[in-house]
This record gives structure tokens, C-alpha cells and sequence, in this order.
């Protein structure tokens, strides 16, 4: 068995490094994300093996997101796609309170995703498929690879985990509410923030009866993520709240992505719900208190010492 | 109407990057500043017209000044000035807990400013004339440009603000005192810290009754910014107290400039002195979330995310 | 009369600071480009007026292109596009030998520029009208408002100048050969490269004759730039070749807006070819004297140093 | 006389400039650190004569090492030795919550200090000769010099501080307590964290009563140093305690050669145990306030202003 | 067949990024090093498959090492060893005419290297086996296992390559002379610079000559580096000389690496000697062009572009 | 005796770190610099001994300025001066081809200079006394004390050398004219590029012509410096002429500079004026090699390198 297998679009990133408008001769720093490969990347830190399948273009923004995946350890099929770049995000730390974040994915590689490019055979050798609402956003196609990746996983028996991750930017909320409302039904886990879940549910203020809303269409375990006040979990035998865990913020863009990765790595381990929700808080509580999406994502061992009194080792 | 019109010494300025002691070696950021400006640009962004006018070296710190004014709107009357530079400030942050500012304006460019540089028909096209105590103390001709500006508001009866800002390093109380008893008097808004303005009034702990002061002495509506206890105002109608907008402070430098921008904004376009402070509270508290003088003002549409729940748009 | 007027794409501009290829980590600087507003800024920085006419989206990208042309000087019409993102560049100096530009212009607010886009009004008061193949080549509507310019300044009896500047990444040959036949017949000025130039015409390895096959199709003056090798131009009075100006090359990127920049200065100043080519030339060669597509643009005290022995004043 | 003695390893120190896991590509700065000439430059800060003798390689890290203490006026005898480095320390922030170093100093020019290298002369010279566990912990023939050098002290009857200062990356908790055991019976003051007393006097979770067990050992003063929640000391007339100083920390590294430096400064000038301590906690918590381990060490001036109110000086 | 095998020590590595003497407050680049390791990374980069073993602390600086040559495509096998740092240098560029290295390998991870830690089977499963001199010049059981790994090459008839390397940090040059008297007649290829081949061979001023003389005591095919003049190779089928490629220099260090890999990844393509050559000098000349001792290797496409006029695709 | 005396204005030096515009949002590296301290730091790196004396002002700058002399080795007296700022500097890299410089010195400490601010019995211990045009053309005070401390350095038989070192920006040619006048006959040795030996002298295109007009009016030796045309000695036993020694410059700030205190230190050494030129000028052109007035100054060490054809020591 080959761990979790995800598809999705993985992008150059570029963001600013400081609290301030972007600006004529301003320091960026480059770096790549992508939601799903951030999950893989979470995994791997944890000890879980991963797979990233996705298209890149022929170009140096393809070359940098390979060799990060990589370098991780993910096991990394890029179809690299002639005449099309890789994706690319601009994200601007607009100040201390709120960063913004565009997308120059319009007829990227990325958005190039097809029935197709997800094998039957690699479905089958996973222990799990993880997909996003990010990927069925990107085209017609994309969405169609969402789709099959789940029949192929339904075929073969292998679960499925899908993370709501609705953007804005990409598709309006019913093109999302009718995607989700095919897939849910499939998902043997299906995370979403609150205001993600409203959106195939409609109004609900509960996370817990959000939960079980979620359930009562299908998912098996339905993980709701709340940022700060922590998360939630229902599944078939209970449901149970974790608080946040207290760290000194850096950065919050990719928590979600990093408590998606401590939840499987450790359901797939065969831990309980309420240990992988565990698990799940703390590593999403680590991945804020560094820069970057997916770069401060903790390992075991960085994981124990998150408690640890002393922060300064030698 | 031309909105806003303003004047007084731009500088660039050389500000370093992290808390440290100013040392070899040492990274530096090249910016621009100045008390009128600050307040221009946060105008600007808000908005509403205005007009700098201001004397700049002729030498590369002068051409930055007049780019980044011009680049944000402002419209710029700079008298480019032969044989002497632009101003110059050095900022260190010494630490988490303090900033040191030097100043190079020693015979510079902007202490040349003398009756005369702002025009009778500039003044009776303005909306407001926006004059400081920075400026009068630069130098003698300085001091009377001020004066003469203010005399040129009242014949043409347009309204002058007035902020008092009182710099140690330029000249002493007494000689403040002098020039703040003649211009206040003249004065539709007057902004001040308490501490500047005990140096008008003498001893005043309390702020509310320290605008009824200022108000005995001339001034239309009297403004007491009070740092992270926000601010208080006093008008013939009445009185009001507004606290700071809790943000995640990064740099407080510019807050007052910042605040007197979104008081001016807002009582310019007809809103009410409440209504003008509260805005003003969340200019000033939307300036502490980032680095720089005046790169981090807020438009409107910032403000209005300013209490928003969700950190991340995308 | 109102200078010259351009119409055109820019973008945001990610460039990277050294010789490397782009990686995870990689420091890279945020800045601007886009041919035709690299002419305005040269223009304004010669002194010549300068109007420059586009789309940007409403992001923060769009407000760095606009303050960055504003700051320089150029009247600048931006046509802030709704849920369109402005366009990117990325910038790789993959070695001392090589540098690298990848578009993200697909679907670009520029892409949407259109018929109509420039009004008959300020073609006619312009002094000069300014166009390029890249806007050409953005979209079919950008396109019919290259053609849609030049027809406005025909009927205004106002001259072009237009620049083949091909971009493979954007277009193929024949489409650009197609454009080119269409607007060179309209143009008192044309410069290419010789390689653009035979795109046009067929193969040719002499730049003189090029020059002639390009007025034999109607251009007035016909500018071939050859790089390190200068430039050569033919008009109907003659035909004149200049060398490059030695300098110590940084960048060469940018190197041929400044030559048209240099040119057209001179030109709408009433000098005669040949001044304008060597003006040009300075220009040109001025501009690669350090990092940046514009930033190292020469103002004509600037050049007056070019040829000076001491290279540090003080 | 000539204030402060010390003797110990300095090294050249790299350090990641924000909290993200060490990576290629990553900006790093260079400086230079060494608990005893932490010690030394802090009291210089403070106005107090120090001298630090240490071994340097002959290399560049050696010179950057001599030329910090230099320039900080420490009375510097740096022996240069062939064919070693100079040691290093290799220092990650991982994230907000956890800072990691690692040593190469085996083998390094430190690692060579030996018995001779301090002599009886200037330890006669010195008001107080300080010493450290690190130090003792480099190699044998360091262990012995401290042992030296703490006799030639005793036999000139001046007074010797110690800071336990134990570095489980430099030996193991055995190998410290005998030392301890030999060296604290000499000593007029000893500093130690309480994790580091309980390695010689057991297990013990009250800081004052770990003072009392050092002073039964023979300690004159005995500081017990408890990060965030300030510190103790004992003594033959008494005990206090003094809480943390509130401030914005931001690297704490350092705070305890900081305190070291604030009480032997304090105490040489003749001051009683409570105000040395509560200068100790002042210097402490200053030096948590930026970058560097030594950088944010503050003078009597800057301590004044850490009450302050007014956060920037103009 | 699993292409070239090697094994040696990669360390991380800390260089200056512009010319200056090594300073407090210094900006320095992070990244990794190993003459093995650079080799790998330029076979892979030209398409050959490349294995590396190694050891590696269990530490930050290990990580750093294992990601970038796992995201580079390098087979790598490193042992991470407790208790031990990852070896590291430090770079200083001292002006833009010297560099000077130190290493901080005394005790580290890689100095651990023993007989075993290379087994027979992956020897066997190679097309070739890469040595150097470096690797037998760290300790006495890592010059063991260089030995070890040559016999077991011999033993499977698999072609060893070795590289003199000499380092007179670390070793002397009668000691590397009984190495390389040793190795030598054993290799299929030996690579050296003059002075390198003059250790083993005695005085000797004609680089052919050294060729043969290094043939004559029993190596298949001598390469002679010769920096900026090119270099020579002399083989049973004869002799040939290739100059340098003419390139616009920017830091040599790496290029020695990068040339022996040009060559072997030609060799085992089937080229003959004299193609190997040129391909080889190519490839030490592309990896002038820019920072760093191996990220400006380049692949195949680069080396096409070499020669190419125009230095900007767009 | 206490080697070379010298007395002058060091500043704080803030420059830009590419070749570029001054512009905002530009990274700047902060410094110091002084033709006087940098000749001293120039002697301590070739191991002659130095003495610094000036004014500071009592600010970070000051601290920075007194740091960096002291790091160095030279002996530092600097009186911190009230209520006056520390000098400062603002270079721009305009291009690679031009450096501009402007002076923040008006009513700096530095300009406070007078007579009585070098002692007699400081100028009595001393070897040589070195002086400078800059120091002269402050300010009237200074100017006092450049000619005192000739007058004191003739009443005590200690040599006096004199570097002309006009700035334009300072005074004029008539001022300078007087005050040369004034002080070349009492020197030994007189320093000075062509352009500045002419305010003196009058026209004059020989370097040679123009040594025997600076000896006819009193100068023992007489230096002409000539850039990258070398330099001349004319004294009372001959002439001599030597090239610019070949060098990849960087920055050739401060090689007049380097070039005196190779010539002071060879010369004071007991070296022939045929030496003491040659070793000037290997020490200005070694300046020339890196960034910064002063960081790149050789030692006699770095000297014996210079020639080497290696250009990586490890
Ligand atoms: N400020 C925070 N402090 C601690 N943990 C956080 C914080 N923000 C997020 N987390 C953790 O990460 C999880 C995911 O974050 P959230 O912001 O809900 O996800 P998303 O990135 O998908 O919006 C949260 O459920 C929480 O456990
Ligand atoms: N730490 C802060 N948090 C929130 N708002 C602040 C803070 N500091 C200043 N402000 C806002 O900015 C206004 C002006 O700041 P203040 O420091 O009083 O001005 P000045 O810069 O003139 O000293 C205050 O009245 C308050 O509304
Ligand atoms: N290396 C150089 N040295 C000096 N001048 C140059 C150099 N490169 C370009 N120029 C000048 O700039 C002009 C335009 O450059 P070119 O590279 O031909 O334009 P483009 O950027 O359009 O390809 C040339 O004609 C020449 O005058
Ligand atoms: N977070 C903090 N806030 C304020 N003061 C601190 C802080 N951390 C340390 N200090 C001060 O510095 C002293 C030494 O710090 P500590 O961490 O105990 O030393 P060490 O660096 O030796 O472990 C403490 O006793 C306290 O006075
Ligand atoms: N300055 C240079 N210009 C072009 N090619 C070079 C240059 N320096 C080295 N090379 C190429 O790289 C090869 C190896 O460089 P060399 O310096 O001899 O190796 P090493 O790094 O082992 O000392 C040379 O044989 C040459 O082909
Ligand atoms: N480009 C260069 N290459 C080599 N040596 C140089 C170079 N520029 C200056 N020098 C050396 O430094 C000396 C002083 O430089 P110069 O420019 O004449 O002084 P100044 O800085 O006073 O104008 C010269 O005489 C020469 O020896």
C-alpha cells in the first residue's frame, strides 16, 4: 500500500515578507503551495507515505515545485504540459491583520487536469485518496478527474477524505454546491470550515449540527474546522470538540492543510477520532507559528516538543 | 475645490529593519516621510483631495520624495531647491520596546520654506488648510510661512487644522508655546497629544477638559489624540470619547498622522465630529499594523475588513 | 499638445536578484514592466510629456502599476477591470548568460483592452502616437484597438511609431506578419530588431537594406536596433548607423524601449535622424547600466555624465 | 584594577533570520557569541571595566570575533592559534515557539584553552574574575584552566562569580556535577538556572530553597535565574525574589549572560543583593527585546526609558 | 543498471553573497556542499541516473542535505548518525578575487564513514563508481571504505572514477599521496588539476605529459583540469585538448565538479573521449555563470543555449 | 611612538546595494566612513599603528562610528559632542558607471572641530601626522585645527602628510586654493589626484610636472594619484611612475584612500618612495575589489594573495 494518494495543482508562490502593501521594489520571497500537495508534504513530516499526482508546466516554476515535493519525500507524478505555465499565486501581507492572495491559474498546467491522469492502478495501491474542492474549481476537466478519482476509489474500496476548501476567486458558491453534493455522499472523511459547509447545508451556526448535517448526507466522518476556537468531529460513534491549541501566530494560511494531514496521518495510523482530532489541532496550531504554507509543518518529534517549557535546545 | 491642501518638510528616510542597535553592516530600508505628507497620502487613500507643497532638494532623496507623493496622488507642488538637500531622517529600532529618530534637516531644503512658497489662490481653492507645529519650528521663515498661510486661510475663509506636534529635537516648549498661542486661536480643528497640548495650557491630566482649553483659547473643534487609550474630542456641540481599535500593532510611528487623515476625510465629506473621530480612531489603529510611516494607511475598503473575522481573502 | 500618447499592457514584474535558477527560498524583487509604459517613463524621464493608456485589474498589482507611472510622471489613464487579475511577469536569471520571462497575462485585464479603450480626443492631442506589436498580440480586441489607434491618429493627421517587438510566447510569426503588414504602411516611425524586421520582409542580413524594405512597405523612418552592434535607421533623406555606447552591461532587458524612448524625444524635439539614433543609442546603452526594465532610465543630465571620466560625485 | 575577568569560548555565530525550518536557500546572518563574552560586553554596555581571554583560530570567524569585542571596548586577549578554527554555532529558529543550536567547536581553537592562558597577574588586577560551566566543558585542559584560574583567584583573594550554565549537547550531567561540586564552594556568587541546580543538589522545585542547598555548598551569593517568572537570590543576609520584567520578547537568547552582566555591573558598584537583582531582571528582560544574543544589551540610558511611556524619541 | 554510484561527505554550507570580509551582521546564504554530492547532481541535471551514500547527523543541517539531493533526483542513502553533526563550511568571498573555505568537519556525521556503509550489491547494480580523494582524506575508516568500495568495484567489474581532489585542510600531501598511489591504478577515469597530479607524479609542468604519466601508473583515461585554459585527456586511443568555453565568471567553486560530471555522463552515454571532453568543459563553464557550488549546473537544454545570441527568451 | 595621527570627520554611511536609482522600498546598508579614519584603518590592517581623533555626536551614529574604529585596532578618541549629530553620508549606485554622494554634514559634530581638539603632547608622541583638504573645508574651526596641528606637528619635528581630497560640494576652488597654499610647504609628503594638484598649481596635463610644482612649493614627496592610470612620487632623490596594478573592480570608493595608507605605512616602515608607491598602489587597487570605502582593505597577507593564481584557498 502506497499511504494517501492526492491530485491537484501545485503553484509557484510568491509572497511578501513583511506587513506591507505591495510595492515597487518590495523583497519577495518565492516558495510553491497548493492545498493538496501541503497535505502530502503534512504527511510526510508525520511519517505517513504520500503521493502527489498533478500537472506542471515546462518551466522553471515546475522544475522549483517538483524538487520541493520531492526533496519531502512525496512520491511526485508530474505530467509536465508543453505550452502552458505552472500556476502561480501573489500573495501580499497586507498588514499584521489580513493577507490577500490572487491567482494566476487561468489556463495554467494545472488547470489542464483530466479523466485520465489518476490510474486506476494507483487508486487501488492507496490507502486512502485525498481531493479537494480547490482542484474541481480549476476547469471542466478538473472537475471531471475529481469525479472519476472518487468512482476509481468507490471501484476499488479505497477511502475517501475530501476537504470542501472553497474559493471565491476560482467558482461561485452553487457551481461548489452542486460538486459537493455529488462527492460528499462518497467520502468516507469530508473536512470543511463552518462557512464551507453552509454553503452545501445552508445556514448553521452549530459546528456539531453542521457535523451531523454532513453525515446525514453521506460522509462517514465529518471533521469541522473552526481556526481558532479549535475543531470539531462526528462520526458514527459520538462527536467530540478540541479547543485550539495556544501558540505564538505567525501565519495562518495553510492551518487547514496541516490539520487535514495530522488527521489522516493519524486515522491511518489506526488511531480514534478524537486522538486524530487531537493530533490534528496540534499540528495545525505548529504550521501557524512559522512563515510560510507548508514549511513550518511539524514533525512527531517537533509535535512532543510543542508542549515542552524550554525554546531553546543545545 | 482642490480638498485638502497642506505644507511642510518631506524627508527621505533611512529606517532599519529589525530591533537592533543601528550598527555596521546593518540592513536599512530608503522611504520617505514627513508629518504633512503622512497626513496627504492617508487623504488620499481615503479619498479626498490634496495638495503638498514643500521645498526638495535637487538630488536623488528629492526626486524620491516627489515620485512617491505623486504615485499616490497627491498633488504635488515641489520647489526644487539649488545647493541645499533634501531633509534626511535615520530611524533605529532600538527594540521591541523603542524607536529613535535623528533628524538631517539642518539646512536643508525644506527649512528654506519662507512666505510666499504657498499662493493666496491655492489657499482660496483648498477645502482646508492643514498646517503643523513641525514646520514652524524648522526655521524663522518657516515659522512665518505658516503664519502667513494661516492669515491667507482666514482672508479667503477657509478652515485651518492645525496639529501641534511638538518635536524635542527642534526646538524647545517656550519657543512652541509662542507660536501655538498665536495659531491656535485661528484654528477651525486642532489635533495634539495631551503632552503637547499642557504645553499650550499648562498642566492637564484629563483630556476632555484639556480640549475645552484649547477651545477657550480659539480653537472650533479641539482633538486629543491619547495613543492606545484613543482619543477624545471637544466641540461646541458637545464631547466625545472614542478607545483605541484593538489591532496587532507592529510600528506606531505615523498613528497620529494617520488619525488626523481619517478625522479630516470624514469631516470633509459632512459627517459628524462622533462619526470623524471613530474613523480617525481606525485610521490611526489600521497604521500600527505594519511597518512604515504612512505605507500601511488604509483605504476604505481596508477599513471596512478591518473588524472582519476571516485574515486571509483568496 | 499632450506628448506622446501609448496604449499597452502592464504588469507586475517578479524578478529575481541573482544569477540562480528560481528555487524554493529564492529572493526575488516585486516591481512593474510592460513595453509601452517603459517608453512614457523614458519619455518623462527626457522630458518629453507622456500619456499612458491600459487596463489593470483591481488588485494590488494594479495599484503598483499605476503608482509607479503616476510617481514617474506619466498621465496615466488605468481602466481598473472588474474579477479580472493584472497581469505578471516572471523574471529568471537563470545565469550570467541568460535570463528567462515567463507571461501570466492569460485572461490579464490588459487582454481586455478593446476598441474604445483609447478616445479620438486624446489621439488628437497627441503629438505623437505610440504602439507595439505586443498589445497586437495580446487579444483579438486588443488587437483591433492597436489598429482602431492608428486609424483615430491617421484621421487626426497625428503621427505613430510603433515597434514590431515580437514575443513568440504570446503569438506565432504569421499572426504577427499579418499585423505588421496592416499598421507598417501607417507608421512615420518603425523600429525592430533585424530578426522582427525579417518576419516582415523575408530573410535579410543587412540592416540597411532592411531599413529600405521597411520604408518601401510605407514607414517614414525605418529604425533597425542591433543590440551590442547600435542601431542603423533610413529615412527619405538618408541612412545612418551608429555603434553601441561602451558601458559596463548589468541588464540589457529594457534596452530597446529606451533606444525608442531616446529617439522619439529627440524626434518630437525637432532634431534630425541622426541626432535622435545617437540619442537613442545612449539611451539604450544607459539602460543597461543596471538592474531593472525602466528603473535605470537616464534623464538627460544622466546622459550629459555618460561620457565623463570621474565616476563619483560628491 | 580592571573590573570584570573572563575567560571563555567565542565563536562565530549563524543564525536564521525567521522562524522557518533551516533550508537551502535561506537568508542567514552572521555574528558572534560566547557566554562569557556575552557577560562581558553587557557589562561594558553597563559602564563596567571587562576583559575576556580567549583562543581564536587564524581565520576570518576569528577576526569577526575579536573585532565585536573590540569594538564594544572589552579589553580583548585573543590567542591565535594555528590550525583550528574558531568555533561556530549554528542557531534555527524553527518556529515563534523553538529555537535550536548546534556547536562545531570540537576541535576548535576554544576547545584549546588550557591551564597558562590566564595569568596570575591579571587575575590579581581584576575586581572579580567570572566563569562558566560552558567552558569547563569545552575539553580537559579547558576544565583545568577554569579550575586555574578560579585558584589563582582564591590565592589573590578576588572574588569569583559562576554561572552553571550546562549544555547537555557539550557533556553529560555526571561530568557536570563533579565540577560543580569543586568549583561552587569557591565562589562569591553563583548563578544558575533551577533545572542546572537540581544537576548538583538534586531535585528541588523551590527556587529559594535551591538557593539555600548553594549557599550550604559554600556559595557566597546564590541567583537562581527562572526565565519569565524572574528570579531569586539568597545570601547571607536574606532572600528575595523579583518578577520578570514585562516586555515584547522577541529572541531570548542571552537573557541570562544579560542578568549575569546586570548583577556583577550593580554589584561591583557597590549596590545590596535586591537592587542588583532587580537591575539583573531589567538587563534580562531587555536583551529579550530584539535579535542577538548580545546585540539588545542595554546601557544605563536605554534602561532608564524601559518604563517609559513614549515609545519613540524624536 | 542503476548509473554512477558515489559516496562522500555533503555538508551544509554558509557563503557570503557579495565581496567583503566576513563581518557581524554579515547576510549569508544557506545551502549544502560535497564534491560527490555536486557530481550526482550534475548527472542527474544532464539525465543520468546518480546514487549518493553518505552520513548524516541527525539534525537540521542533515535534513537540508537530504532534501536537496532527493529533490534533485539523487538516489540517496544517507545514514543519519546520532550524536554527530552534519558537517558544515563556512565561504567567504573575500573580494572578487579570492574565496576562501573552511570546514567545520572535525567529528562530523560524514568523518564516520566506514568500510560497509557501502554495500556489494548496490557496487554491482552501478554503472560506474565515483570516488575522490576528499572522502579518503576525512578519517582513516572513511579512507577504508574509498578503498573498500574500489575493491568491491573491481570485484563486480564495475568502472571506478576517481577524482585526486587534494584539500590541504585536511590531510597532507605525503598522506594523499599513498592514497592516490594506491586508488589510481584501479580507476577506469582519474581526474585531476596539474598541481593535484604533480603530488602523485612528481614536478611536472606539460599537462599531457601528467596525462600519461598518470596512465603510465595504471589509470584508463587521465583528465587534466586546467581552470580557465580548459583541459586535457589522454587515453590508449590517444591524447586531446579542449579550451575553456568563454563565459562571464561569477564564482569557479563547483566547477570542477560540474565538469567531471559533464564528462561521465557523456562517457557511460557511449561518447568517445574527445566528445566527453568538450561536453565536459561546457559544463565546468555553465557552472561559472552563477552563485553557488552546484545550483547553476546545468541540464542538456542549457547547454544548448550556451552559445546562443540572444541572452533573453521571452 | 605612536605611529600615525590623524584627525577628521567619520560619518555614518548609508548606501544603496545595487546598481539603481535611490527609490523607496531600496535596501540600504548602513556603515560609516571618513577619509581620515579610513587611512587609519588602512594602516592598522598593514599592521602600522593609528590614532583617530574627532567629534561624534551623542547618537547611535556616534556609537556606530566609535565601534567600528575601535573593531579595527585603530586608537580612538572621539569627543561625543551634545545636541549635534553624527555626520552622515547617503551614497547611490546610480549605474554601474556612476556613484553619487551626498553630505547630511551641516552642523554635524563633526564639523565642531577646533583648535585644541588634538593636543600637543598627542602630536609630539606620534610618527606622522596625517591631515586631509576635507577636514579643512568643514568649517572655520576645523579649518583651525588643521592648521594648528601642522603648526603643533612642526613644533615637535613630527613629519606631516597632507591628501588635497577636494569635495565640491564643500567649499570652492579659491577657498581650497588658500588653504593648500597654506599648508603643502610644511608637509612631507602631499597627496593628490591631477584635478586637485591643479586648484593649486594651474593647468597641467603631467602627473610629473605637477610632483615638481608641488616640491617647488615645499612638499617633500609629492604623490600624484591617477585612478586606473596608477600613480607618481617626485621627491628630492628622483621620480617614479607605477600602473594601476589589474584588478575585477567593485567599488572604487575609498582607493585613494587605501592607496595613502599603503604609501604611510611602506613608508614609515623605512621603505624607499619606489616601494612605499608600488605597495600603494597593490593596496588601492585591493580596495577596488569589494563593496564599502573601507571593508575590503587588504592586510599584508591579502597582499601576498593578490598576485596568486588560485583563487579558492580551502
Ligand atoms: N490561531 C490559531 N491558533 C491555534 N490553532 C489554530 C489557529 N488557527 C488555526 N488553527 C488550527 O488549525 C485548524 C485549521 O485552521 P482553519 O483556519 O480552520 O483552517 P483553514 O485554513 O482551512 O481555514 C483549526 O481547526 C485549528 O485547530
Ligand atoms: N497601539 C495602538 N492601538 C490602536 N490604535 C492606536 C494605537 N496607537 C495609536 N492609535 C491610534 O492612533 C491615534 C494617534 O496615535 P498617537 O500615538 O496618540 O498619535 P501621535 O503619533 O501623534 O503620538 C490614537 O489616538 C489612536 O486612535
Ligand atoms: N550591450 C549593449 N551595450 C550598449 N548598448 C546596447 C547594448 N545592448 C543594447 N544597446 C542599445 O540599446 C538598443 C536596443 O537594444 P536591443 O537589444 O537591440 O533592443 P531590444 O531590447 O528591443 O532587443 C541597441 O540598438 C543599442 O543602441
Ligand atoms: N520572557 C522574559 N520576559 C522578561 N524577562 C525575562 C524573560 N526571559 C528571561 N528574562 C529575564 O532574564 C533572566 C534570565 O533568563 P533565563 O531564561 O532564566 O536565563 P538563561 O538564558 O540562563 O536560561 C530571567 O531571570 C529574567 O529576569
Ligand atoms: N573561468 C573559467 N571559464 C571557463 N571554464 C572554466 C573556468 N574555470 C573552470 N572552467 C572549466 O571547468 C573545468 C574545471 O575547472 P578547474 O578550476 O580546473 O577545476 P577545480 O574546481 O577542480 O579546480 C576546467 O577544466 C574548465 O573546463
Ligand atoms: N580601477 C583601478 N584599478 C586598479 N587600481 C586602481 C583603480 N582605481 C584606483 N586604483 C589605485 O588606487 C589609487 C588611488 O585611486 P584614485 O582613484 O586616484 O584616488 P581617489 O580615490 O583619491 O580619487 C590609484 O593611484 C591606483 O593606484
Amino acid at each position: 500500500m502506497t499511504g494517501v494518494l492526492t491530485v491537484g495543482e501545485s503553484m509557484a508562490l510568491v509572497g511578501s515578507s513583511r506587513p506591507e502593501p505591495l510595492h515597487a521594489g518590495a523583497t519577495m520571497t518565492l516558495g510553491m503551495g497548493g492545498a493538496e500537495s501541503n497535505v502530502a508534504i503534512g504527511l510526510r513530516r508525520l511519517g505517513t507515505a504520500a503521493t502527489w499526482v498533478g500537472r506542471l508546466g515546462e518551466d522553471s516554476a515546475g522544475d522549483l515545485v517538483e524538487k520541493v515535493l520531492r526533496g519531502e519525500g512525496v512520491t511526485t507524478r508530474a505530467l509536465r504540459t508543453r505550452d502552458v505555465p505552472t500556476g502561480l499565486m501573489l500573495k501580499e501581507q497586507r498588514s499584521t491583520m489580513e493577507t490577500r492572495i490572487w491567482y494566476y491559474r487561468a489556463g495554467s498546467a494545472g488547470s489542464r487536469l483530466r479523466p485520465g491522469d489518476v490510474t486506476a492502478q494507483e487508486v487501488a495501491e492507496a490507502d486512502l485518496v485525498h481531493l479537494t474542492g480547490i482542484t474541481s474549481a480549476l476547469s471542466a476537466s478538473a472537475r471531471d478527474l475529481v469525479l472519476d478519482t472518487a468512482r476509481l476509489a468507490a471501484d476499488a474500496g479505497v477511502p475517501v477524505s475530501f476537504d470542501l476548501n472553497y474559493r471565491s476567486r476560482l467558482w461561485d458558491e452553487a457551481s461548489a454546491r452542486a460538486l459537493y453534493a455529488r462527492i460528499v455522499p462518497q467520502c468516507a472523511i469530508v473536512f470543511g470550515g463552518l462557512e464551507e459547509v453552509e454553503i452545501l447545508i445552508g445556514p448553521e451556526t452549530d459546528p456539531v449540527r453542521a457535523g451531523h448535517a454532513l453525515r446525514a448526507l453521506g460522509a462517514g466522518i465529518a471533521v469541522v474546522k473552526l481556526g481558532a476556537q479549535g475543531a470539531v468531529a462526528v462520526w458514527d460513534g459520538g462527536e467530540v470538540r478540541v479547543p485550539a491549541v495556544p501558540v505564538q501566530v505567525r501565519d495562518t494560511v495553510g492551518a487547514g492543510d496541516a490539520f487535514v494531514a495530522g488527521f489522516l496521518a493519524d486515522h491511518l495510523a489506526g488511531n480514534d477520532v478524537a486522538t486524530a482530532l487531537a493530533t490534528a489541532a496540534s499540528v495545525g496550531a505548529y504550521a501557524c507559528t512559522g512563515d510560510g504554507d507548508w514549511e513550518t509543518l511539524p514533525t512527531r518529534a517537533d509535535l512532543r516538543r510543542l508542549g515542552g517549557a524550554e525554546p531553546v535546545t543545545r
